[in-house]
């Protein structure tokens, strides 16, 4: 029946915004399901080759950094697998080592990890004095959540990859379009930089500065449609270079409506010349 | 010690390179971990509201389309949560209906779904005269297993979609650029109509193939960077000019570099117009 829980971790995982608050609650949520008395998340420090705690419940007990092959997180980072130590005390490997929080307990300590990057351990105990000690089900309990664990980090890492690719295309490119006319050359970026800053004063949620990240960087994006010599004239514009110059806000809408995400944003730009009162 | 093998799941899942490759092996991988007699992975039809056959083992029995709440896996439809029938032939629900593989068996049905989307079921079963029945942690186990699946589905869905939008706001942006001139009109498309059909009858791989797609689609990218007058001029280029217009390769270059993806795909960019011996 302890079963019954494991499956129920995945939605959980989802609705957590970032992976900074998945890594905050990793101890919280394993703990409704594997009772434990004390528990570290630590991150691997590839740099470093060590263990950093990034995330604990174990009362007064701090954890500390966690070198390669020492004690029972070390040897779980050296081996790249599970570790079930039913009793630390009478365990040869661990009896002279002092990091753990309990030295009269049983542990089980998981590596989490995907198929590029090792990307931390798991380690939990249960002090013989005060519980039962973990038996080897729990071990593949923690196998599991360790390994739903791995999949959202991985995939939210690829997803944020891909979008940090994406979000860079689109300014390289709204760069390289303003820095053909000094008068244009930064804009966007400017404009990016105070609409987040504001967005941000605001207390906005972080989907809503996403989209004015892009609404930002994107909203002039329709003049790469706009003839050059319209764009860098100095003298006033007759009435159809006018008309031409106009065009950039349907043109940047048409752009970003075809990319089939931003179904907000392509409106930011296609009324971003309008004023208050519907003109403009 | 069977659920040793469970967390194994999702390394598995990783390495298939394709949703479709995943649907296709569901099957014989639950198999190894559960085993059945019989077992279908359906697909959920949104529009008509049924259960559709994608991938089975069930020997002589051809699975057929399931209307929703009809037999076991159209409950497990309607209800949205899993369902163990330890003994098909004396559950009350299930008498009349004839659509299973077995009338004397014991059955699980897991749905596979995400927060947003229905995906499918899983109905594994197992012959009475055969095997024995199914025990209610392989529910649990088939549960976790099909969270894995979910995780690993939704994750690819979402990936696949934010690589669409990525490649149609750059192919909308070519698009555009290429519009101001009836020469240039449409070339990146046609370049890459015919360098992803060459492509595919080489037989590259996936990977290949997107590569070049996205080569082909952003090699004049560049031109962003460069006048409309050099660009669209009809009579012969002063020697000036025609060093701006090859400045094209190198800024659409620059642009895919800050992209920080596609290494491979930047040098395409840069050295598109180079000869075979080096000069161009």
């Amino acid at each position: 029946s302890e079963l019954l829980e494991l499956s129920e971790y995945p939605t959980l995982l989802h609705a957590y915004s970032s992976l900074m608050e998945i890594k905050r609650n990793i101890l919280i949520d394993i703990a409704t399901k594997i009772p434990f008395d004390a528990g570290v998340y630590y991150r691997f420090d590839d740099y470093h080759d060590q263990l950093i705690p990034e995330a604990w419940i174990c009362g007064e007990f701090r954890p500390e950094k966690v070198l390669r092959g020492k004690g029972i997180s070390g040897l779980t980072l050296e081996r790249k697998r599970s570790l079930f130590v039913p009793d630390r005390k009478t365990h040869p490997s661990f009896i002279d080592i002092k990091e753990e929080a309990f030295i009269q307990g049983s542990f089980i300590s998981v590596p989490v990890f995907t198929d590029k990057n090792f990307m931390g351990v798991i380690t939990l105990s249960r002090d013989n004095e005060k519980s039962d000690a973990f038996g080897v089900e729990h071990r593949y309990m923690l196998e599991i959540l360790a390994a739903f664990l791995s999949s959202e980090m991985s995939s939210r890492l690829l997803y944020n990859e891909l979008e940090d690719s994406y979000f860079s295309t689109v300014s390289s490119l709204t760069r390289a379009l303003e820095a053909k006319d000094s008068y244009t050359k930064g804009h966007s970026e400017r404009v990016m930089d105070f609409a987040v800053g504001t967005a941000q004063m605001l207390n906005l949620s972080f989907e809503s500065v996403r989209k004015i990240k892009y609404a930002a960087i994107l909203h002039d994006i329709g003049k790469i449609g706009v003839s050059d010599d319209i764009i860098t004239k100095d003298s006033s514009l007759t009435d159809s270079e006018y008309g031409e110059i106009k065009k950039h806000t349907e043109i940047g809408y048409d752009i970003i409506n075809d990319s089939g995400m931003f179904s907000e944003i392509k409106d930011l730009v296609r009324y971003h010349h309008e004023k208050i009162d519907g003109s403009g």
